[in-house]
């Protein structure tokens, strides 16, 4: 821990040889606006040697200079303007002067907004998002496979720590695969710049806000990559860190003030110790800890209290919706956030645009602790965060206990029952985002022991249970293995290199095996996106008996009933005992496999075996 | 199941048999009441044969009959009484008549209020509660043992099913241990008549509302138990089951309309499944049967939407408290009543009496399971239970899987922390009931493997944590055994019965071990009972680190220092770590002990050992 610590006051140092190199205008963020927003404020951070030392000044008409905010380090300063609502587009110039100095100025844009209809969609459960790691998903373009300059260069496939040269393009080129398997989301993790010099490949230490990592693309081509989802009816969420930065951020290496960051008088890491945000009886030196203690000793945590911090946070990603059209933010390590300030920047972004939805990491056990972050909760007395969903590791517990544990009056599959009934505590479950697994967790098909029909039966649960259903790449092709003690949860996505041996993206580079789980998560996938029912139709579930569980959803036009026999031995249910749901209708059709059942009187499941039956009348 | 189910049908046959008997005027209850109550409405119900024929009249000033209610059974009416604010105690008749036949009355007493200031106190965290099964306790009458003419006249102390002859006696016998012991509140298991032909012995299946138990004692004896109490600072808790009557109840033998009871197709048990009351998927039919089905075939479920069901039961409630002085209730299997009216209950027993509390048994896995139940809780949307306080069972699993479990990120004495973290969801979590067994659950010793360290540990939790504590019988002498498969957990406190060969009531009778255990409770809870600061003290708790938990409570006079150490060594703490709790003092007592620790600023506390600590300047 001393020598990480050590480490960090190195970079430090680094930043105060650099900051010395910079030159008098450096860089102003955003670098362009747009005319027409709706909160009228934008502030502008500018980077320059000295540059507080010189007076601003802007003159266009609808654009007002209302103030000029200096900060510790003099090589910032902090423009704030104000647009009228009917400021024209176009470009004018912010000069910066100092007497018997040459004079300074900045070409900035006001560009017009793009209100294209099938842009900042929102993301609700009738979607079913697939999470991609950029860096191992395809390689589409090996020229930005290693860039000049950038602090790590060296590509290794073999390691699970360095980078594997996968890119945007790589995902373009396999939106169509993604389209046939059902997807109508793709969460990409980070792709901003992450010029770290270590394991950059993961994305979650930034080094700039707007730009995407070179490695990965442009930001053209990030906002093409949106355009082929809009344009195949396929949604883009951006995975965001408010938490910290990356140690090499260039606002890290030329501090603006000291509390732009968290300090302490030595490295001090967070507890990760959710509880303490709501344990009535917590003590505040161990609030702070959670809060203000880094995330890693490459990742400084951001004073959220600092308003400039505030500000480049919260416009940055105001930036990235309407510069790409994003449809859904991911949320990082929320937990371990200011709470006042993601409650402040979630009304921001609603404000500036209300159909636009986002969802959190909330990696926290317990009910109570989860919905403790979720918006309209009441238990979070007086406090509302705004945040409309969470990742549901409450029902990713429960799924697991159910497919590996024994059955019981509290065990088993009754976990799973118990946590669904759970939702009450809700303003509305349909918000949170059901899954198997992620980049931070072992492969759904090794923690069901690589047992098909274990797998078959998360699958069917993921994709007719309520919420919205997420997927990570290669689980479909049964991609496996363990965060611990392997740690290859990361492994590339057969295929999506050119030269690779095998295809994992066709159906001849698969296994029987595979095509079998592709095929079932395929056909189920599509069954939902082209069926209201699945995806908005309400929920009834029944106690589970037996190690069975029952549970219906249903709208006006159809009716589907999934049955998840957990057990090691076939059981028989009589439909009677779910007249409720059942009543009118005399038959059911496997909707997998096609096959109409024999008789909807009486139905015997097999062992380890989930059904998702269509009713007919 | 179908034989219990034959045998229901049996004792209906036999009911309608036996009213054949019952003479012109059979019962009238409650058999009197009092003056200047602030509920001016009492509704009688009379039973006899054929009494609905008959016209009923009062004329006593300040009483005035307002409604005369005929059910289905002619056996039957429910007089509506108003009673003015002045009415002055005394006694008149009741009158029933019918032409051509001998007029029948009923001479009803209204009574002067007990104003004593001692008596119907409340039950709160500044009291330490015993829970006596009085049939096990202690045998103070042996003239009640066996009652003739009752169904179970079998007495054999061999068994766990029948009667042994504890009694109401024997607990005024050994009150003055209980004090000694720093008891502060009694919880008896049902004390009413349970005229019921087998295991009567548990007082779960009530045959009359209005009687205790002769083989207990009197209604007057119970009296004198409470005013024995009441002169001893210690106060009274009554056992009360809404859900159900025994199927021995005069009532349930000629039933006064079809629905005073759920009725069923075919006996229908419930499901005892907590969840659909609150699951927002739940089936209609589930919610049923979990509500109306019944608890078992000798206990026929009420229709607590009877309006007349509703009044006889809180009727007799408010009797018990006003004619015995009680000072709280326990409610037995809450969750299978109507919430509807249990609410409703809740508020008929604050009108009378604000200062009286009372708590129930919610044997319910979950922390948002059980929160659905508790007053002023806001994550049930705009329906208040009213109820103050429950037993929490979400810490008791908490505390077995701290003595028992391996430590971890959630594993261990964490559970306990974060079970107590999640408070927050609760209106006042110091309201409810904190225990380590009770009658329905394996002894503590025995849960935690007759390891006296644990078993300390958890008797310093349970008196120093928040909340009411609540002790089982026996648990201070190291009572042991298993609710499952043995069931021994309803043995008899040895020295309680004449004869008995060992006195564990007194320190002779007792082996080393057991009065080590016995002072250690008796030290902490005289301490306790001594030191408002273990009663209403705020509570701030730590992260647990390496297995130890470490928690104050404090006010502006004290502060106490808790430290369980869960693991297999020893463990240093820094105080450092507490300085929000442990500025300002230097010096540190082991209240158990007595000793003065060597040393404030660092501790090293053995493996498997909690101290109990009051800090000193």
């Amino acid at each position: 821990m001393r020598s990480k610590f050590l480490l960090a006051v190195f970079y430090l140092f680094i930043s105060a040889a650099v900051s010395g190199q910079i030159p008098a205008l450096e860089r102003v963020e955003p670098a362009f606006w747009w005319a027409g927003m709706k909160n009228p404020e934008l502030q502008l951070i500018v980077h320059g040697k000295n540059i507080a030392d010189r007076e601003a000044s802007i003159s266009y008409p609808g654009v007002t200079l209302k103030g000029v905010n200096k900060v510790e380090n003099p090589n910032y300063l902090f423009l704030d303007l104000e647009l009228s609502p009917d400021v024209a587009p176009g470009t004018f110039s912010i000069s910066f002067n100092k007497k018997g100095q040459k004079r300074l100025s900045y070409n900035y844009t006001l560009k017009a907004r793009d209100t294209s209809p099938n842009r900042i969609q929102g993301v609700t459960s009738k979607d079913f998002i697939y999470l991609i790691m950029p860096d191992r998903f395809a390689n589409g373009d090996k020229k930005n496979d290693v860039i000049k300059g950038m602090k790590e260069t060296a590509l290794n496939r073999d390691s699970m720590y360095y980078r594997h040269g996968g890119d945007i393009q790589g995902i373009i080129d396999h939106l169509d695969y993604l389209k046939d398997l059902g997807v109508t989301a793709l969460w990409l993790n980070p792709v901003l710049e992450n010029d770290q010099p270590k394991t950059s490949y993961h994305g979650y230490a930034n080094t700039e806000n707007y730009q995407i990592d070179p490695r990965f693309g442009t930001n053209e081509l990030y906002r093409k990559l949106v355009d082929e989802c809009h344009a195949r009816g396929m949604k883009m969420i951006k995975d965001l860190v408010h938490n910290h930065l990356g140690s090499e951020h260039w606002t890290i290496k030329d501090l603006p003030s000291k509390d732009w960051i968290h300090q302490w008088p030595s490295y001090t890491k967070s507890s990760f110790r959710d509880q303490v945000l709501f344990d009535p009886y917590a003590a505040e030196s161990e609030k702070k800890q959670m809060t203000d203690g880094w995330f890693d000793v490459h990742m400084p945590d951001m004073n959220q209290a600092n308003p400039y911090v505030k500000k480049y946070f919260t416009q940055s990603h105001i930036w990235w919706i309407e510069f790409a059209g994003l449809d859904g933010f991911r949320l990082d390590t929320y937990a371990y956030n200011d709470p006042v300030f993601m409650a402040e920047w979630a009304k921001e972004i609603k404000r500036e645009y209300p159909r636009f939805t986002f969802f959190a990491e909330t990696w926290v056990h317990g009910v109570p602790n989860q919905v403790f972050f979720t918006q309209g909760n009441t238990v979070n007395r007086g406090f509302d965060t705004g945040l409309p969903g969470v990742t549901d590791f409450q029902s990713l517990w429960a799924i697991n206990e159910t497919l590996n544990g024994k059955f019981g009056w509290d065990e088993g599959v009754t976990r799973l029952y118990t946590t669904t009934a759970s939702d009450f505590v809700y303003q509305d479950a349909t918000r949170n985002v059901m899954f198997l697994d992620n980049h931070d967790l072992s492969r759904f098909y090794s923690v069901v022991g690589e047992d098909l029909n274990k797998y078959k039966s998360g699958i069917a649960w993921l994709l007719t249970t309520r919420g919205i259903p997420q997927m990570y790449y290669g689980t479909e092709i049964l991609m496996k293995n363990f965060s611990n003690p392997d740690g290859l949860v990361r492994e590339d996505f057969k295929g999506g290199w050119p030269g690779d041996k095998v295809n994992k993206f066709r159906p001849d580079g698969r296994t029987e095996r595979e095509n079998d789980a592709f095929n079932y998560v395929r056909t189920l996938a599509n069954y939902r996106k082209n069926n209201e029912v699945l995806q908005t139709g309400k929920l009834m579930q029944y106690v589970p008996e037996n190690g069975v569980y029952v549970y219906f959803r249903y709208n006006t036009d159809k009716t589907v009933m999934v049955i998840m026999n957990t057990g090691d031995k076939e059981e028989t249910l009589k439909i009677a005992r779910f007249n409720e749901r059942t009543a009118g209708f005399n038959a059911a059709v496997n909707i997998v496999s096609g096959e109409s059942l024999p008789s909807f009187t009486q139905l015997t499941v097999p062992a380890k075996t989930t059904w998702v039956l269509e009713l007919k009348k």
